[in-house]
C-alpha cells in the first residue's frame, strides 16, 4: 500500500511537553515526520504548529488520527490533519482586470497550483476572459447592478457552499463583500489589494500612491474580514518605482507583484502553512 | 588652470526648447555635459533638469553662470548652479539612537558623504556618544524639557543660521518640530522615518508594524514639512519580516534599512539630485 | 493632422557640444521633447542617447528626420529614429516549459508589449500549448533531430527574414543557437536565461543553484552571441531561496522571476531603452 | 535560581523518532523548548535540527546535558549544547578598508551582536583605525611582506588559539589564507566576498562586475575553505545597479551590502543557526 503524507496543523495555549507529546503520538503511530515548524506567540502564549508526516499505510493513518483527538482535547486545540492527495476546492471571483486570474489558472495548469477550482464568478461577462481557456471550470456571471448586491452576494455564497468549497479567492474581483458575506466567509477568503497595506486602502491605491510620492509600491493578499482591506495578511511584496511613473505606470508594475503574491498566498493556504492569529497571521513558508 | 564640475539644477513651466536652449548655451560657454537628466510631469506641465557640466576655466563658468540669468529668467526657472567642489554645510540632529549618526560620520569620514558637518545636536549629553569619534566636529547638547521647546528650537535654528548650513539632517532625532521650525527649514530639513511611509507615522512604528503583521518594514528618509511624517518623501527601501519577529526585532532589523536610506538621501540631496515637486519629489539617482 | 511620437537613439564618440546641436535641431523642427536620457562612457568616450519627442504634423518629422542625417554624419553617429505607432515585430521560439511564453502572449493581449508577434516557433508540436490561445500568430512546429540542426535553422531565420521580424525571443527555447544563427542575430535575438549571470551558465542551473547553495536565485535576460549565455546583459532579477528548497523549488520559484526578467528586458528594447555597449548594455529605464 | 536558555543543534542520519525522543528528553527534564527548527535533507538523508530551550534551574539543565548523551549516542549525532549567556570569542581581522570592521564594532557596543571580541588582527598599522574606538580589544598588527606569509600565519593562528577564541571573522581581510590555515580554521572562520558568489570570485570582484554588465551586484558571507571563495555559503544579498555605475560606485554601493550580509551571518553563526551540510549550509533564520 502506497504511503501518504499528512499535513497537521494545530493551535492552543502554550505549555510544556506539546511537541514532545505530539511527534512521540506520530512516531508511536508509524509516522515519518518530513517537515515540521513551531512558533511560540510570547505575547499571547498561544502556540502554532505545521507537521508534515508520512504513514506507511491506511491503517496507520487512521489510528493516528483518532489517537490525536485525545492530545487535541488535552490541550484544547484547534487543529486540522489533511491529506496532500485531497485537492482543495477553490472558488476564483475575477472583475475586469483577468491577470491574476490567468495567471492562478495557469499554475493550475501546469501544476505548480494544485486545487480544484469549483468555479469562476464575475461580475462581467464571459467574452471577457475570451481568451483564457477555463476547461471544464462551470464560469458564471453574476452581474452587480444597483440594488441587487445582496441577491448577488446570496447567489456567491450559495456557489460556495454547493460546490464544497474550501477558500474563495477575491483574484481583483472588485465589488466590496458586505459585512455579512466577510463574516460567512471569515478565514476563508483571501483578497489580493494593490497596494502595500496599511498604506492605501480603498479604491484606486496606485493613484493614491502616485499621489504621495512613494518610492516604492506594493501589493498585499489578506484574508478578508468585514474591515476592508483590514484583515489578516498573509504576504507581501514590493517593486521600485520612481517620480517618472505615471499611475498607469504603477497599474502596469503593479500586474506583475500583484500575480507573485496572490499566487504565492494561495499556495501557503492550500498547504496549511498560514495560520491565524488574531489580527495577524503565523506563516510557515517553503 | 584646473577644470571644475559644476551641477545646474532647475525647475520650471515646461515649453518646447528648454533643453536646447540650455544645452546650447552650456555648449558655446565651453561647457561639457558629464551627466544629464530630465523629467516631464505632464499632470503640471512643470519641468525639472540637473546637468552636471565641466568647464575648463574659471572665466568660462563664470561667463556661463552670469550668462543663464537671462535664460532663467525667460523661462521663470528657480534653478540653482553650485560647483562640485564647494563641500555643503550639514547639520546633524540626534537622539538616543546613534545608528544614524555613527554611519553619517563614518561615510564622511572615508569621504563616501563628501560635507561639512557643521555640528552636532542632541538632547542627549554627550556622553551618550562616547565610543564615537566627532573629531573637530562641535558637539551641543540642547535638552528639551517640559516648556523650553521653543527655547530649545530657537538654540537650534540659531546654530542651523550661525554656521551656515544649508541642510539639517534628523538622524533619528526623537523631538518633533513645531510647525514653526518646520517652515523655517523649509526644503532644507531631511528625516528619517523608522517605517515604510505612508503606514505607521508617529511614535513607535515598529510596534505598531508588528501589531499590524505586516510582512515587510521600511524606512523612509523625506523632507520635513509641518506636517509629521508627511512631507515630499526621497527615498525608501524595506525588509522582509516574519511572524516571528518582535518588536525588538523590527527595531534591530530596522536600523540597516534607516542607515542606508538616511544615507542615500543625504547623498542625493546634496548632490543637487533631489527636487521637491509639490508633495512629492524628482529624484535623479546615481 | 494629429501628432506623433518618435523615439530617437543614438551612439557615437563623445565630444562637448552633442546634446547641444540634437535637441537644437529637434526644437527648430517643431519637435518637442517628452523624455530624453543620456549617458557618457568614459572609459570608452563613447556617448548613448534616447530622446523621445512629439512632431504636430507629419512634414515635420520628416524634415526633422531628413535633416538629422547630416548631424549623424557630422558625429558619426549610429542611430535609429522609430515612430512609436509603428509596432515591432517578434518571432517567439518556445520549446516545453511555456510559462514565458503565456506570459508575453497576455502581456500583448492586453495592450502592455505592443508588438505585432510574427510566430511562434518550438521544437515541440502544437498541442503542448493546448491552453494557449494563439489568435492569428502562425505556429511552427520545427522539431530537432540528431543531424537536421543547420536545416531547423534554417527555416528559423527564413522565417525571421520572410516575417520582417526584428526581433527573435528565446523565451525558454532550450536548443542552443549555433555560433552562425548567433551572428545572424547579431543584437536582435533575446534570451532568458534562468540563472543569475555571470553564476550557472548551460545545462540546468536551478540544479547547480542548488548543488552550490546559494541563498539567491535569478533570471538573466541578454543578448544572443556565439558564446553561451555570455551575450550583453539587458535585465536581471532575483528572489531568496534556502537550504529547504529542492531544485524542483527553485525551477517553481524561478519561472516567476523568468517571466517578469525577460518581459522588462522584450519591452525596454521594443522602447529603444536598451543600447548596446560593447559586451554591455546602457539602459534607460522607465 | 533564574531560568537559562540553551541552544541545542544537531546532525545525524535521518530516521523516524528523533524530534519525539529529542523533545521528550527534554520536557522530561524540565525544559520548556522556546524555538525549534529542523530540516531533512532528503538527498543525503541527514538531519538537522535547532532547538532553544529554557530550564528553571541548573540541576535541571545538568541532567538534560547528561541525558542527551545516550541519545546523541544512539543516532550518530553530532550535536552541541550551548548556554545562551555564554558570549561567544571572536577573533576579527581586517585589511585597510574598514567598514566592516567598524560596523561589527558599532554592533557589538549597542548589544545587537552579542560577542567578546579577542582581538582584532590587521595587515595594517593601528592608526589606519585612528576613529575606531577599539575599547579594550587587543591590537594586532601583523603586516604580511614577501616571504612572511607562514610567520603571520603562524601568529594568527597562535592569537586564535591563546584567546580561546571559536570563530575568526575576515571582515574585507585580504590576504588569502594558505590551504593550511583554513583547513585549521574549518567552520570556524567566516569571510566576506565582496561578490554575488559564484560569480566573480577572486580580486577586484567589482571591477569584475562592471566589465561583465551585470544590473545586479551583491555581497557573500561563506565559511572559508581551502578553495578561494568557494566555502560553504552562509547569507547573500543584492543590490541593482546601473550602465552609469562605475567601479567606484559599485565598491561604495557594495561597502553596504557587505556590512549587512557580515553581520547577519555572523548572528546566525552566534545563535547557532547555521550547520554546515557539505557545501552547503542550513540556515534557520530568525
Amino acid at each position: 500500500m502506497p504511503s501518504q503524507t499528512f499535513i497537521l496543523t494545530f493551535v492552543c495555549d502554550d505549555m510544556p511537553g506539546i511537541v514532545a507529546n505530539v511527534t512521540n503520538h506520530i512516531f508511536k503511530s508509524g509516522g515519518n515526520i518530513l517537515e515540521s515548524h513551531q512558533y511560540n506567540d510570547i505575547e499571547t502564549n498561544r502556540f502554532f504548529m505545521r507537521t508534515a508526516y508520512r504513514v506507511a499505510d491506511p491503517a496507520g493513518s487512521t489510528a493516528l488520527e483518532a489517537g490525536f483527538e485525545a492530545i487535541a482535547a488535552h490541550y484544547g486545540m484547534d487543529y486540522r490533519i489533511r491529506a496532500r492527495s485531497q485537492r482543495p476546492k477553490v472558488l476564483i471571483l475575477a472583475s475586469k482586470a483577468d491577470h491574476c486570474l490567468a495567471d492562478l489558472l495557469y499554475r493550475r495548469r501546469i501544476g505548480e497550483l494544485d486545487m480544484d477550482v469549483t468555479g469562476i464568478i464575475s461580475n462581467h461577462p464571459r467574452d471577457t476572459y475570451a481568451s483564457l481557456d477555463f476547461g471544464d471550470i462551470p464560469f458564471h456571471h453574476l452581474p452587480t447592478i444597483p440594488g441587487n448586491k445582496a441577491a448577488q452576494e446570496s447567489q456567491i455564497w450559495a456557489l460556495f457552499q454547493s460546490t464544497g468549497s474550501e477558500l474563495a479567492v477575491l483574484a481583483r474581483y472588485m465589488q466590496i463583500l458586505s459585512d455579512d458575506l466577510a463574516a460567512k466567509f471569515s478565514g476563508r477568503c483571501i483578497n489580493i489589494h494593490h497596494s502595500f497595506l496599511p498604506g492605501f486602502k480603498g479604491a484606486k491605491p496606485y493613484h493614491q500612491a502616485h499621489q504621495r510620492g512613494v518610492k516604492v509600491i506594493g501589493a498585499t493578499a489578506h484574508y478578508v474580514t468585514a474591515d476592508l482591506d483590514e484583515g489578516p495578511i498573509i504576504e507581501q511584496d514590493v517593486e521600485r518605482i520612481s517620480h517618472s511613473d505615471t499611475p498607469d505606470d504603477l497599474i502596469r508594475k503593479g500586474r506583475d507583484i500583484e500575480r507573485r503574491v496572490l499566487a504565492r498566498a494561495i499556495r501557503f493556504h492550500l498547504d496549511g502553512r498560514v495560520l491565524v492569529n488574531g489580527p495577524r497571521t503565523v506563516v510557515f513558508r517553503d
